[in-house]
């Protein structure tokens, strides 16, 4: 393991990793920490050209950059090795020459949220715990029941009541003990947390636990590698409590660090016109809690837990954020589906909506390379994908009806 | 392409594949197409070791057992190089010692059937069509529709009303113009083969095209190779019009002519109890029409267009067949979630939930190797998941009211 230790965000203490700190002692939930790795050690014993003749296409495949030890703790779910796709005619649709998506909705449980939720399990198993929890207005949730029970550890899932049915349905199905709250994310969240701390229980909140931006980072390690360890110009990617644009971040971080990319690709962070409370911080420098008005569920966190890391990101990366609506979403859902036959949740295409709005605005410009990050499948909200789609025609089964309707669909 | 000639499976009469058909002119449609290939030309120049340094994943990985010649039509969905996982709980909830399970849910539109429509699109691409068509249940056509508008072709869809709400969000997502019909899978059917003759579209009916065997049969190929090509003692699977099945005894037959593995897996074929012709056909000898009474909507095909391949399929691997319950399949829905992390549909789960039952009746021996194929995603029948699992606890946000709740589920 090349891990040298963790640091706090805000006083800089630092923490040996076999201390079992997830925060700060000295600045208690606020001091998020930062997991540091042996850079000159990693680039020292590890080629990445020598990656191209690993078998293994998880996110394990990147070890080196990984905080757990070596062994079968990585044997559960296939997390990671997902598609990228070049995008020719969505492209065209939105103005780019060079645009290209990663379906991340063909991870195990559906979402990106996987690549963390694998690694919280691994690391839960490495410690001797026997049962994991977090509070998820979803795809955290979903897939830390799925990687759980797929590695026999038991989980406790706190959704808030409004998450799709679908997502419940998914944890049920894993055997999760799911706890539904009549309230907001919020109260969700410290509900959870109180009976995480009293209970002992492994704690898998990203807003946290420092490892799971680790895991998240893995999707931009692979990206680097699927374009030749080459950084795209832009990343597009939709934002909640902005752990995951954290992720993406540091996996370029790591790479700029070891000499195996040369640079950081700008971030484009997208969040819902309905519920933006990062965006408007990075704005304004204040954090101030935001309703949570957007059908896109995933990224609807009102009081996001701790925004510092996502506004460095962007800050860093010479990146920006841009909003959208639900109608921007809901059209990007459209025109993903029939360019590319990728299905997303909201989400998932939100991340496409806005990067749509800053090719409009100038802020990418039109031969720039731009990779969107399509974060969940769309399956997991059929709600949305119907409220997206015209409905079909409906007729008896009788040719002179359809005859009428294939005429009207300009199939006559 | 090593692919030699059609043969009709009813007469024999045999023809050039270049002539275009998809049944005998002779028979007609009770008049099955079987595609012929050059074995001893494809045992000569490929090499089944030398497959290991192909970093193609998908199914073209198998192109030199497939029907279509070189070139970027296969550059659409990742399909395929989907997970094989050991179940070792799993297996020791059925009473098996060594289970594995295929993981098709994960395919790009979240079914096996994504690589019978990859090469459908691939071969209507060669022959020039702009528009596939065909009737389905659901996974047949959300695949074709998925990969149909990856490769900028256009695609008609004709389902049965009753079809789930996933299923046709997921189509109209994709763009296809989808023709709901009020009426039953045989009616539906008959409506899509008069309008494909009429407007002259590539038919991607499994009852009629003898390509999308091929393509299924890629699974075969792929757990052949998975295991070292070993073939497995038994492979469970369910079936609805039969054609699946066809497809995996296909892969392994082809893989045995080329000396590639040493025998054909026993077929296990299961059907609902609530529509089960092809059970019934293969113990009478007679196929007669069935309900369509089960929740496992992929399966429940009463009238099915031609068994023959199906029946053979179990006959010649010295399989079975068995019917489940509905009871049977949802409980089987539990089981592989809480054990393995995988969320099947009910069709997904069938072949399960009929291995248990095999198992149980003596048929299969616990030392036996057996592979379930989890053929479809659990999201895309949500209602069905939903159903199968215990309601989540609600509470409000209370910590003495999740007190009660966690001593309730034994975390007190």
């Amino acid at each position: 393991m090349n891990v040298t230790e963790l640091r706090c965000i805000k006083c800089g203490r630092r923490y040996h990793p076999d201390r079992g700190n997830l925060v700060c002692d000295d600045c208690g939930r606020q001091g998020l920490l930062e997991v540091e790795y042996d850079y000159r050690n990693i680039a020292r014993n590890h080629d990445r050209d020598a990656l191209a003749a690993v078998g293994d296409r998880t996110m394990w495949r990147y070890a080196a950059f990984l905080p757990v030890t070596p062994g079968d703790r990585r044997s559960g779910l296939l997390v990671g090795g997902t598609p990228l796709y070049r995008a020719q005619r969505l492209g065209q649709a939105v103005g780019l020459t060079d645009l290209w998506v990663k379906d991340e909705g063909l991870n195990p449980t559906g979402s990106l949220k996987d690549r963390a939720s694998a690694l919280a399990v691994a690391r839960a198993l490495e410690s001797g715990y026997n049962t994991v929890a977090c509070a998820s207005t979803g795809n955290a949730a979903s897939s830390l029941a799925g990687n759980a029970a797929n590695r026999g550890l038991r989980s406790v899932i706190f959704v808030p009541s409004r998450a799709p049915a679908g997502k419940v349905a998914q944890l049920l199905i894993y055997g999760a003990t799911v706890i539904s709250v009549d309230g907001t994310y919020e109260q969700t969240f410290a509900l959870s947390e109180t009976a995480i701390e009293e209970r002992g229980w492994y704690n898998r909140n990203a807003a946290i636990n420092p490892y799971l931006v680790e895991g998240k980072k893995t999707v931009a390690l692979e990206l680097a590698e699927q374009f030749g360890w080459k950084a795209p110009d832009w990343v597009a990617l939709s934002v909640g409590d902005g752990c995951t644009l954290a992720g993406v971040y540091k996996g370029f971080y790591d790479l700029v660090q070891v000499g195996w990319v040369d640079r950081i690709p700008r971030l484009l962070g997208v969040q819902a016109e309905g519920c933006a409370p990062i965006y408007r911080a990075l704005a304004t420098g204040r954090l101030e809690p935001a309703p949570e008005n957007t059908l896109a569920d995933s990224i609807a966190v009102g009081k996001p837990r701790n925004p510092d890391k996502a506004i460095q990101a962007v800050k860093n990366s010479q990146g920006s954020m841009v909003t959208v609506s639900d109608e921007d979403i809901l059209d990007a859902m459209r025109l993903l589906g029939r360019t590319t036959g990728i299905f997303g949740e909201p989400a998932g295409v939100a991340g496409l909506a806005g990067l749509r709005k800053a090719v409009a605005s100038g802020l990418v410009g039109s031969g720039e390379l731009a990779v969107v990050i399509m974060t969940g499948n769309g399956l997991k909200d059929i709600a949305s994908g119907t409220r997206a789609a015209t409905p079909p025609v409906r007729i008896p089964p009788d040719p002179e009806a359809l005859e009428g309707v294939l005429g009207a669909a300009g199939l006559g």
